[in-house]
């Protein structure tokens, strides 16, 4: 079913005010689901949204907070998320940082205790928005198995850069494993068989069964390099949030335990170094001008796809699952028969 | 030719010394080319001495400068590298940084018109020497076709990582290209054919043909995902150092141009941070007990290989080339002789 992004958004703000989760606090983490839902990343859109409200009524997401924040030094904030929605507490610590990075040129959010910060791309981009270059580290549950191994000890430790340049912001987002678990369940709900460098099974055997494979682990991305980076995200993160290593990570896919995992946010003036905005767009443009491989398939920047996909949705709708509607809305209309009681 | 790391050493202090290196820059230089060398990464190693003289001898290389630099903000150093040697500016800059991170938190130096700053790892070492965590990015020529493309746009653009633990510290160290150029180039000299996805030929055509692969373009590791990150780095060195876009870089493999590529070194004080140095350990540690894919090939953590080379290396002498060890002889042999003639 094709829906408006507003409609959506309209929907997912209410579902979140009837777990009394504060306005401008919704309306954050509402606009995440949506701008996932837009990009075409549903497995970091509205299908979270019951979870959530599930987290809400639990006690495991608290709906008001933004966190409590102390500077550790004049550059690093540290972040107790108390609980609160993960993008709230990200764009709370990014205000912060915004505040600071003026005079200091760089700063360094190290956040614990907040719940699923979502697509990385989300913070990238506002705080290109703001004029500044940001770095997402984010950590999760164990999911990744070690390049040479085959349990999984690691996270899909994402990681997610944004530069301001004179045109469009560079927007990278990248989870360190080889596809995302969601595209995992998703293979397994169609029934089409998986490629067998995607993960292992229970055994530690490559496997082609997506069933077998959401019982094992998923490899990482680029073999030893992109292990090596996961990792790097793994420690950075634990190192500076003082989260949980992923062995030990529950409360992003659940609705049963408190988030552990960590989240790094670094924000850079770009005012404070002596590139230009320009030859960043110049050189951006020379890439997608440059030979591609294949005659009908341009060179690609990262960032290209996903706003062209935004920008598509935007015009025709988001094409949601007929269950998911009817789920959200029904979480939503809990908030209008409470204000009918009233 | 098997041959002691200290002899090797201070042969090439001289080989420096004779082209009116300061003493302590040429031990810096030399430092870091032995340690390439006890790491079994010779592409970094003593084959870059004659270059690095020849580049001296062409005052593209300055022998006394560790570079001018001025903090734009309070944790930015913008640093002049005046055609400094690569170790010695990056190191003067750790040093400036190192200063300011305990009470910053966090530091970011942004380098440009310094000469070919060599194997990152060694900049991550000696940091987490120091106590603190490092990240590295240096750019360079146009080696590397973008994903899709066929034209080499980007630098190899290396990241390394440095984290200090309670036990050995965590040194990541890649390119973000497939595979280093250095490595075609030694398949070339050994008539051996490249595996088909490493690289492309002039006219961009997947190749096993060494020789071709020279002249085109190495494929990005990882695909979109190495890609996007390789040009992040390409990205963020060029807006924060203000230095050269791949298609224009020169003097990093050459003796006729200045080098104006980039270099980027953040430090961060752990301490600033939430973690511990020994749950980074004890969960390095549970990495290395996890189950290998292989069982005769346990999991590694990135630097673990490097480590055990380098000490095998210490103990057993590093294998030169004789060629190149007549040559290194050569350079050292003008000092003697100037000293002689005095």
């Amino acid at each position: 079913m094709l829906l408006s992004a507003e409609g959506l958004r309209e929907i997912a703000e209410r579902a979140l005010s009837a777990q009394r989760v504060a306005p401008s606090h919704a309306r954050i983490q509402a606009d995440l689901l949506i701008e996932a839902e837009l990009r075409g990343l549903p497995s970091h859109g509205l299908q979270r949204l019951p979870r959530l409200v599930a987290r809400l009524k639990a006690g495991l997401a608290h709906p008001m907070t933004s966190g409590s924040a102390h500077w550790s030094r004049h550059g690093v904030l540290s972040v107790d998320g108390e609980r609160g929605l993960g993008p709230v507490v990200v764009m709370r610590a990014m205000e912060q940082l915004a505040a600071q990075v003026p005079q200091q040129g760089i700063a360094l959010a190290a956040i614990r205790n907040a719940n699923h910060i979502g697509m990385l791309a989300y913070y990238a981009e506002a705080a290109t928005a703001r004029g500044y270059i940001a770095i997402v580290l984010s950590t999760s549950e164990a999911l990744v198995h070690p390049y040479g191994g085959i349990e999984a000890m690691l996270g899909t430790n994402p990681i997610a850069i944004g530069i301001p340049t004179e045109a469009d912001p560079f927007i990278l987002d990248l989870a360190t494993s080889r596809v995302s678990m969601g595209k995992i369940h998703h293979h397994a709900l169609t029934g089409n068989p998986i490629p067998d460098d995607w993960a292992v099974d229970a055994h530690g055997c490559r496997t082609t069964d997506p069933e077998a494979a959401k019982t094992g682990a998923i490899a990482p991305f680029g073999e030893a390099k992109g292990y090596g980076l996961g990792l790097g995200v793994e420690l950075l993160v634990a190192a500076l949030a003082g989260s949980t290593f992923a062995p030990e990570v529950r409360g992003t896919l659940d609705a049963v335990d408190v988030a552990n995992k960590g989240d790094v946010l670094i924000l850079v003036d770009p005012a404070s170094g002596s590139g230009t905005a320009a030859g960043l767009a110049a050189y951006l443009d020379r890439l997608r001008a440059s030979r591609p491989a294949d005659p009908d398939r341009p060179v690609a920047v990262p960032g290209d796809g996903m706003r062209a996909r935004r920008a598509r949705a935007l015009s025709t709708g988001i094409d949601l699952p007929d269950s998911l509607h009817d789920e959200i809305r029904a979480l939503a209309r809990v908030a209008e028969r409470e204000k009918e009681t009233k």
